[in-house]
């Protein structure tokens, strides 16, 4: 036999935990593992009784006698068994000899993903059957001493068939997924990327990382924080969307230069990819202006971008948000492909009705012909002179699909830049590679709308982002007399058609901050006193940036969702499906807070009978 | 005039924002900043429009035309100023010529704290004047030109006054808080302590920072828990007080090696210097034993310590809790003085009347005078014999006061325990140093018992730290027959008196951790069916430690509260003084979370009324 077969074998029948072996991020992360090896080499083995890990041993290490630590993998009859830890796999020689027995029976018995210790001697495998697809594949290990630290009593149903499970699967064990080198390698790619952001503020800029409170007051319009009761009778604390309040204070208190990795919170109720409580890189500088925390930002992503993944190019491209609106119908284009206003497809019927269906929005199609006529329902309404004009207009080539739509211009804009995601979605499915899943488009957006008319009463104005962003130094004026008019300082920085961050210089002047709470947004400055009264106490002025590393570290390690980049994720219903959080509390634990919970009315009636 | 003289008056007239310059940890700081660059000089100027921080420029600097920010920290007479950043005080010298008549203008009109920014050249301070106490002390800057960026329109009160002031003053207004020396320093170093802490286990020990969910479910038991209503009638998340359950998970999930800085929660109510939502470091590893936890501890410790605080020596001395209780009544020895049984000081009648009010129990003296002859209450009970055997077994001295107490023997240690560090108090309030506050005595405290008797009924046992301790190996076999009597294999660390930290080695085996919840402590094992379930799919051994990163930091500042090391405090009713947190909130702000207000019965009267 050989154990080159059995290897393959396992491949194909254990998919959770080694097929990834052959994927590109998998040689990725084990040179970032590198990366952080540049200043030290880290010490995996330090205070634990093992020697080596199960992805270490090369033929460089024939000879020597080892003791690993790991998941019996795979055993077949007793001849061979891989073991597996969070570096790799390593094949074990079962002995055969009489004075072994008792090492063949532990091992023989022990159940799959069992926890054993194994010492035994490196050696060389035999010509032929090296494993040139598996990085510990020129070495075994012959076992001399076995140990089953912890059986596997019970898997919840066959590993091999894991992958094949749902989601909520996957999440309701967390713990068996966390066992693939998927997960293993996100949440190590995780770590180090913020590692190395953290030197990049502290190290080489001179930010002070400080925690901020997450138990704290309800902000105006703060409807989607969760409250939590306290002590005292209908006092509630709320758990903050974002530090902003705290690293202003900051500021104002002379701090200068602060981050946080800050944990927020936000209640939407049921969202996909989204989740109640989420990781933001928090930070706030003083004397700053947008061009200076623009190149900080830059900084911080070439310093902390993967070797692997890299090299990105800064500065990153800016563009308005007027054009990125007209041009991509987005406030968060997805720059990798063209094809704006310019379509190339047949699928224009399926796209005019996914408008009508998603937005009721009438669009309609022209197409070029390779004779130059024009084939589209517009024609009969346009002079020969006008076809013209328009093809001119649109520089329309031959074979070209464009797509019209007339009304509010927001909204079409919006519309057409749908159309254009959901023409690539039809041409990927065809084949066409449009949006190289390898290349990292960054671009800022910038001069936004300070306010927005509110949706319900298009008569009052809203914060387009939060009440703290100052305007724009050329508007400033307009603020008083057209507030609608004016842009703000505030800079969105998108990757990849993803918003993976955004911030704004602030308003720094107590008077400006109080007019736009009090005669701009209606709302009651009172509950804003204490930011209002540190504006006047010498405020400096500051702007700040927040990165969603979530979906950041999603994009860069190519994962479908951010869950698969957490821990553990709630569902999209917000739940922990591995302990049923939340979960009902007796109304005698409820008696500290003064509450008690208001039954729907259907459910109190069944609750009574 | 002398500007040496205008400083000195500085001093004496705003000792919240200077005085401390003469204090050993302005020193410590301004070189623990040094500590960073042993690898790469921050850059402080980096993205702003300043050339230097306010506590930069040296004689070095002379001839230099600089560009500083600041606060305006002192004002005198339209001649010079002092400028303050978060590194220090710059002195500025106002132009008195016909030429720069607005730029003296300008500074003279600024009110103290107003924010500026000024250009100048650096001059070197006139022979006599200059300030060997400051580190700018040397040269001062001759302005150009000068702006007001912010002027400091409102100070609550006068600056010279508030160190003078409450503590619930200083975190009414925390930001004016912030800008003293002190709370920048104390801010800094424990960012800095931090951050070495992460490069230990990153980058030498390969530890993963995985960040675990804060809305979970409640834990058996978790009487200390907030509860967070959810949008589904009834239901309610906890915030947890440690990620135990979820560390335990990642090393079930095979992360081998796990650290967070870790948000954590507890709401005790009102106690004097808790926080409601407090820090600790919070690590875990796969296949380690207690040996092998405290050693990496120590390391740990020993890599993040200021250079200026140190050395610290490893490994530090080990106690049981047995050993800790008889010979310092305490679970916590403060090491740094001997005084254990023997006491040698006269204040005996006050520690009587002491143990009598606080703790209900007689305690009697006895003191051996210069003559060998016993002084004592019990004298007339003992014989000349007993008398002497006494002092020979207390191995008593001439003038040495010897407290004696009788009764159960935990009690009696724990008061007599209190006393010794009464008596501590006594003799300090005289003058002596029995405690070094520049001395860290570290001390590990083991081999506790696994369970204790309830207080409110001695019948039932509850986990003297939590269910997922392991037994000590010793005395495994007893968990079936003597719960009671079992050791565990939990540690505390312990630094000059206080608890800075405690972990364990888990309970691996799924049947002993059933058995735990369910027989010993008569727990519903259905809570935690998802832990116990994990347990039987391959967990390996583990353990772990958490460090509170409050109190350590607080200890090695030597601030006098851990609210001097916390950016944003609450005081010890748990409120947010600054913005007034927690507070009333509307219903139909509870409405989507289906709780209502439960009054207590004489507001909801007053309420109808």
């Amino acid at each position: 036999m050989s154990f080159c077969h059995g290897l393959r074998l396992l491949y194909s029948q254990l998919p959770l935990f080694s097929r990834e072996l052959n994927r590109p991020w998998c040689r990725y992360v084990s040179s970032s593992l590198a990366l952080s090896s540049e200043k030290r080499a880290s010490d995996f083995n330090s205070f634990v009784p093992r020697t080596n890990t199960c992805g270490e041993l090369r033929s460089a290490h024939v000879g020597q006698e080892v003791t690993l630590c790991g998941w019996i993998q795979y055993q077949r009859q007793g001849l061979f068994l891989v073991l597996r830890d969070f570096q790799g796999l390593t094949q074990i020689i079962i002995p055969q000899d009489e004075a072994h027995s008792h090492v063949k029976k532990v091992l023989y018995d022990a159940p799959v993903e069992s926890v054993v210790r194994v010492t035994g001697t490196v050696t060389s495998r035999p010509p032929g059957q090296k494993n040139p697809r598996m990085p510990t594949g020129d070495i075994e290990v012959k076992v001399k001493t076995a140990e089953v630290l912890n059986s596997c009593k019970k898997l919840p149903f066959e590993i091999k068939d894991f992958i094949k499970k749902s989601e909520s699967l996957r999440m309701q064990y967390r713990y068996l997924d966390l066992r693939s080198f998927q997960m293993q390698l996100n949440l190590r790619l995780r770590s180090q990327m913020i590692m190395k952001m953290r030197e990049y503020l502290c190290y080489l800029h001179g930010f002070v990382d400080v925690e901020t409170p997450t138990l704290f007051k309800r902000t105006p319009g703060g409807a989607k924080e969760f409250v939590v009761p306290s002590r005292e009778p209908g006092k509630f604390y709320c758990l903050p969307q974002s530090p902003q309040q705290f690293k202003q204070l900051l500021m104002i208190g002379g701090l200068d230069r602060y981050f946080q990795v800050a944990r927020c919170y936000r209640d939407e109720g049921s969202k996909p990819d989204r989740q109640p409580e989420f990781t933001q890189i928090d930070i706030e500088m003083s004397f700053v202006d947008q061009a200076g925390i623009q190149k900080l930002t830059e900084g911080l992503l070439q310093y902390s971008w993967p070797n692997e993944r890299g090299p990105i190019t800064i500065p990153f491209p800016s563009m308005s948000y007027a054009e990125a609106l007209a041009e991509y119908g987005t406030d968060k284009p997805d720059t990798r492909f063209g094809m704006k206003r310019h379509l190339q497809n047949k699928d224009f019927e399926a796209l005019k009705e996914s408008a009508k269906s998603q937005f009721n929005q009438e669009v309609l199609h022209l197409i070029l012909k390779p004779d130059e006529s024009l084939k589209s329902p517009l024609r009969k309404f346009l002079s020969e002179e006008q076809q013209s004009e328009l093809i001119k207009a649109l520089k329309v080539q031959a074979d070209d699909v464009v797509l019209l739509a007339a009304g509010e211009h927001e909204k079409v804009c919006l519309v057409l830049g749908n159309m254009r995601l959901e023409s690539a979605n039809l041409l990927e499915l065809r084949g066409l590679v449009l949006r190289d899943p390898t290349a990292f488009h960054f671009l800022w957006v910038v001069d936004f709308p300070l306010f927005l008319h509110k949706e319900e009463n298009p008569a009052e104005l809203e914060s387009a982002h939060h009440p703290f962003t100052a305007p724009h130094p050329s508007d400033t004026s307009l603020l008083y007399s057209e507030p609608a008019k004016v842009r703000s300082q505030h800079y969105d920085l998108v990757l990849n058609g993803s918003e993976i961050g955004g911030g704004s210089i602030r308003i720094h002047n107590a008077e400006q901050q109080r007019f736009v709470l009090e005669t701009v947004l209606k709302e009651d400055p009172e509950l804003l006193s204490h930011l209002l009264e540190a504006l006047k106490s010498g405020a400096p002025p500051h702007g700040g940036i927040a990165l969603g590393l979530d979906r950041l570290i999603c994009l860069v390690a190519g994962a479908p969702s951010i869950r698969d980049v957490i821990a553990f994720p709630k569902s999209f219903k917000g739940r922990d499906l591995m302990s049923n959080a939340p979960d009902y509390i007796t109304p005698e634990e409820l008696e500290p807070y003064h509450i008690q919970v208001a039954w729907p009315a259907a459910e109190a009636e069944a609750n009574k009978n």
